[in-house]
C-alpha cells in the first residue's frame, strides 16, 4: 500500500514556492476527483499556486492528471489527421462556427467538443442549440460514427471528460481563484488532452472584452498551452487576437449562428471572414493538407465560393438531427418578439464599442447564464449597425436591439450608448490577428 | 435587511493585497462561526492571509471579531486589577505554574484561562491535571468564586470562549495556514480579550526549541499582540525569552508541577527561578502593585521565602477540588513505573541539548499528543541531570527517562544522544530574557 498522501504537506511545500513532483500532483488530483482530499485543502492548494504560479513542467503534469481523471477519447486514434479548434471566448465569437465546417469542408477533419460554459452569452454549445432540432449530447459511438461519415462532429462535452476540470472550475470559482494562467491553461488544455486530437487551433483573445486584458498575460497563456498540447503529442497553435469591440455584427446566440451561416456563404462581416480564414489557413498548413497558409487560405475561400462549406454545415445539422434547411433560410431560427433599432444621438466615426459592456447587455437580455441552472433565451441579442471606424450620422441606426419585450428593451436601452464613443476623426485601424505562438 | 456577504469578493480583494475593513472582517468572522461561510472558502481567504499578511488595523479587527464570537468573561469587571499570562510555548515550560501563584501571593489576583493544545508535552492545563483530584472545567461561577476567594484561578478554557478561534484553528491545521504572524496573534489574543484581564504579559519564545524560530519574527509577533492587547484596553507588556536547550530539567507533565512546586519553594532551577522572578517583577509593577520591577523582584523574593508563594498555590488546588498535600510530598504526582539514567557516554562540557528533540522524545513516551483524542500519559517524561555549560564525565548521569515500561525507554534512549552536543571548553552563556516589547 502506498503511504497516504499528506495533502498538508503538499500544500506547505507550494506555499514556500516549490515546484511539486509530477506523481505527486497526479496523486493529488485522482484523490480530489475521488472525494478524498476535501474541499478546504484544495482550495488552500488552488490559492498557493494563484501566489506562488506553477513551473511548465508542473502545470503539464497537473494537465494530464485532469485528463487522465476521466474517459479518453484519444479521438486521433480512430480518425487521423483530426483537428480542434479552442478560443478564450470573446464578445460575438462565433468563429468555431464558421472555421470548423470550413475547414472540415477542405478535407481536413474536425471533432469539435465544446462546453457551455457561464459568461454574457452562450458558449458554443448553447449557439448550436438555437438551431431547431439539434443535438450535441451524442454518446463517444455516435460521435465517432458522426466524425467518420461526415469529417466533423459538434459535440457538447460530457460530465466524463476531464471531471477534475469540472470539479475545480467550480471550487475556483467560488474562492476567487480563477485568474492563474497555470490553472486556466490546465483547465482549458485537460478538455484538448482528453478529447485527443492531432491538430490544435487556440484563439486567445486579448483585450477589454476578453478575460486576458494584457498581451503579456495572453502570451503567457498561450506560450504554456502551446507547450502542453506539444508535450501530449498534440501540434498546436496559438494566435493571439484582438477582442476591443464585439466580433463581427451578432451578440447573441441565434443571431450569431445566423451571422456564422452568411460567413460561411461569403456574406459575413469582414472581421469573422478575415479571421475566419486565418484560422482555416493555418489549421490546414499544419496538417499538410496544403502546403502553406496562402494556398489554404486559397482553399478556403474557394471552399466558401463554392458551396461546399456552408453545405458542409448543413450535412453536419442533418447528421445531429436538425433541420438543415436553417442554413438556406435562417429565417427558422428563433426570433425575439421585440426587434427595435438605437439611433445614433450624434454623428462621427465610431471610436469605441465596449465588448464587455455589450456582452453584459445581451447577458441581461437573457442570451447567456449567471448560474449554471440558469436558462438561455436563444432568439435575444444585439446586432451591430455599425462597427468600430464607421461614420454614422445622428439619427442613423447604432445598434438592434432583439428582445423578448419592449419593458426589456427599455431596460437596456440608455446603457447600451455607454458602450460607445464617437470621434471626429476616423480612429486607427489595429490588426485583429496580433501574434501566432507556436513551439 | 444587509446584503448578503460577498466572500468571493473578500477573497479577491485580499488576494490583490488590499486590507479589509473591520466590518467586513466581522461580517466574515461570525458568518464562518455561523457555518454560513464554507471550510472551502476561509481556506481560500486564510491562504491570502499567509500570502498577503495583514495590517495592525485588520488583525486587531479580525481579533475583535474573533473574541465577540463567544462568551466574554470580562473578569476585569469583576476583579480589578486582574492579571493574565501567556507563553507561545516552549519545551519544559512550566512557568505558569510558578508565575501565577508568586503573582498572586504578592497581591496581583490572577485569572489563568488555558487551553490542552496540541505538542510535544501538555498545555498548563494537562499539566495541572497530574494533580490528583484537581478540577479545571469551571463554569463561569465557580471560576469567578475562586478568584474572588483566593486570588488565583487555574481554568480551562471552555469552548464558549472564543468559538471562532477553535473552528479556525482546526482549520488552519489542515490547510497549511497555521505559519502566520498575524494569524498566530489573532488566535492568542482573542482568548485573552475575551478572558479580559487589566493586565496581561506575554511570554514570547524564541530559538530553535520554539515555534518562532527567529528573533525578528518573534519580535514582530510580540509587536503586534501588544498592540492589539493595548488597543482592547488591556496593559499589555511582551517578554522575549529564549528557548534553545529546555527549560528547567523536568519536561513531562507531573514531573514539571514538581519542579514548579519546588521552584516556589526556592529550589528549583536557576532558569526557571530567574524567569519566574523577572516575570513576576514585571506583571507587579505593570499593575502598580510595587513602585517598580526591582521592588517586584524583593517582594516576589520574599514570598518565596517566607512560604506564601508556595501556599498560594496550595490554596488554589484545595479550592478547585484537588489535595493540597501534593505540594508538601510530590511524591504523591504520578510516577512512572520505570526509571532509568541515561550516562554520558563521553565527557566535556554540554555545548547544546536540542529542545525539540527533546520536547519530541518526551512526546513519545506519552508526555504529549499529536490529535485531539489523544490521551496524555502524567507520569512520563524526562529529566535532564545536567544543562548546557555543566561538565559531565563519561559515565555520569546525563538524563533520566521516566518511562511507562522498559520496552518504551529502549525505544527512545539511542534517539536521546543525538540530541546533545558536548565541547572541550565551557560554551558562550546567552541570557534568557532577550527583549521587553510594551506600546
Amino acid at each position: 500500500m502506498p503511504p497516504p498522501l499528506n495533502v498538508v504537506e503538499l500544500i506547505r511545500r507550494k506555499r514556500g514556492g516549490e515546484a511539486l513532483a509530477a506523481a505527486e500532483l497526479t496523486d493529488l488530483i485522482i484523490a480530489y476527483t475521488q472525494g478524498d482530499v476535501p474541499d478546504y485543502q484544495m482550495a488552500a492548494w488552488l490559492m498557493t499556486v494563484v501566489w506562488r504560479g506553477m513551473t511548465v513542467d508542473e502545470t503539464t503534469s497537473l494537465t494530464l492528471a485532469m485528463a487522465d481523471s476521466g474517459e479518453r477519447l484519444s479521438v486521433r486514434h480512430q480518425v487521423s489527421p483530426v483537428a480542434d479548434k479552442h478560443s478564450t471566448g470573446g464578445v460575438g465569437d462565433k468563429l468555431t462556427l464558421v472555421v470548423a465546417p470550413l475547414v472540415a469542408a477542405c478535407g481536413l477533419p474536425v471533432a469539435k467538443m465544446s462546453g457551455r460554459g457561464l459568461g454574457h452569452t452562450g458558449g458554443t454549445i448553447d449557439k448550436l442549440e438555437a438551431i431547431p432540432g439539434l443535438r450535441t449530447n451524442l454518446t463517444r459511438q455516435q460521435m465517432l460514427d458522426i466524425l467518420r461519415a461526415h469529417g466533423l462532429v459538434l459535440a457538447a462535452q460530457s460530465a466524463t471528460l476531464a471531471p477534475a476540470d469540472g470539479k475545480l472550475y467550480a471550487l475556483r470559482d467560488v474562492t476567487a481563484t480563477v485568474e492563474s494562467i497555470p490553472l486556466i491553461a490546465a483547465s482549458i488544455m485537460s478538455k484538448k488532452l482528453a478529447v485527443g486530437p492531432s491538430h490544435l487551433l487556440l484563439d486567445v483573445k486579448v483585450g477589454m472584452g476578453a478575460f486576458m486584458k494584457s498581451v503579456d498575460d495572453a502570451r503567457e497563456l498561450a506560450h504554456l498551452m502551446v507547450k502542453i498540447g506539444s508535450s501530449a503529442g498534440i501540434r498546436t497553435v496559438a494566435l493571439l487576437t484582438a477582442m476591443e469591440q464585439p466580433l463581427g455584427n451578432a451578440v447573441g446566440n441565434a443571431l450569431e449562428v445566423a451571422e456564422a451561416i452568411e460567413t460561411l456563404r461569403g456574406n459575413g462581416p469582414a472581421d469573422v471572414a478575415e479571421l475566419a480564414l486565418d484560422e482555416t489557413a493555418t489549421l490546414l498548413a499544419m496538417a499538410n493538407i496544403v502546403p502553406g497558409e496562402d494556398t489554404g487560405r486559397q482553399r478556403a475561400e474557394q471552399a466558401i465560393a463554392d458551396g461546399s462549406a456552408v453545405a458542409k454545415l448543413a450535412e453536419v445539422i442533418a447528421a445531429q438531427g436538425g433541420d438543415p434547411a436553417v442554413v438556406a433560410t435562417p429565417a427558422m431560427l428563433p426570433r425575439a418578439t421585440w426587434r427595435e433599432d438605437v439611433l445614433s444621438p450624434k454623428s462621427g466615426y465610431l471610436a469605441a464599442i465596449d465588448a464587455e459592456a455589450i456582452g453584459r447587455i445581451a447577458g441581461r437580455l437573457g442570451a447567456g447564464r449567471q448560474r449554471k441552472e440558469d436558462t438561455i433565451d436563444p432568439a435575444v441579442g444585439l446586432l451591430l449597425r455599425a462597427k468600430v471606424g464607421d461614420y454614422v450620422a445622428a439619427g442613423n441606426p447604432l445598434v438592434a436591439i432583439h428582445a423578448p419585450s419592449s419593458a426589456a428593451a427599455d431596460g437596456v436601452r440608455d446603457n447600451l450608448l455607454t458602450a460607445y464613443r464617437w470621434s471626429d476623426q476616423p480612429p486607427a485601424t489595429h490588426p485583429l490577428l496580433l501574434e501566432r505562438i507556436e513551439r
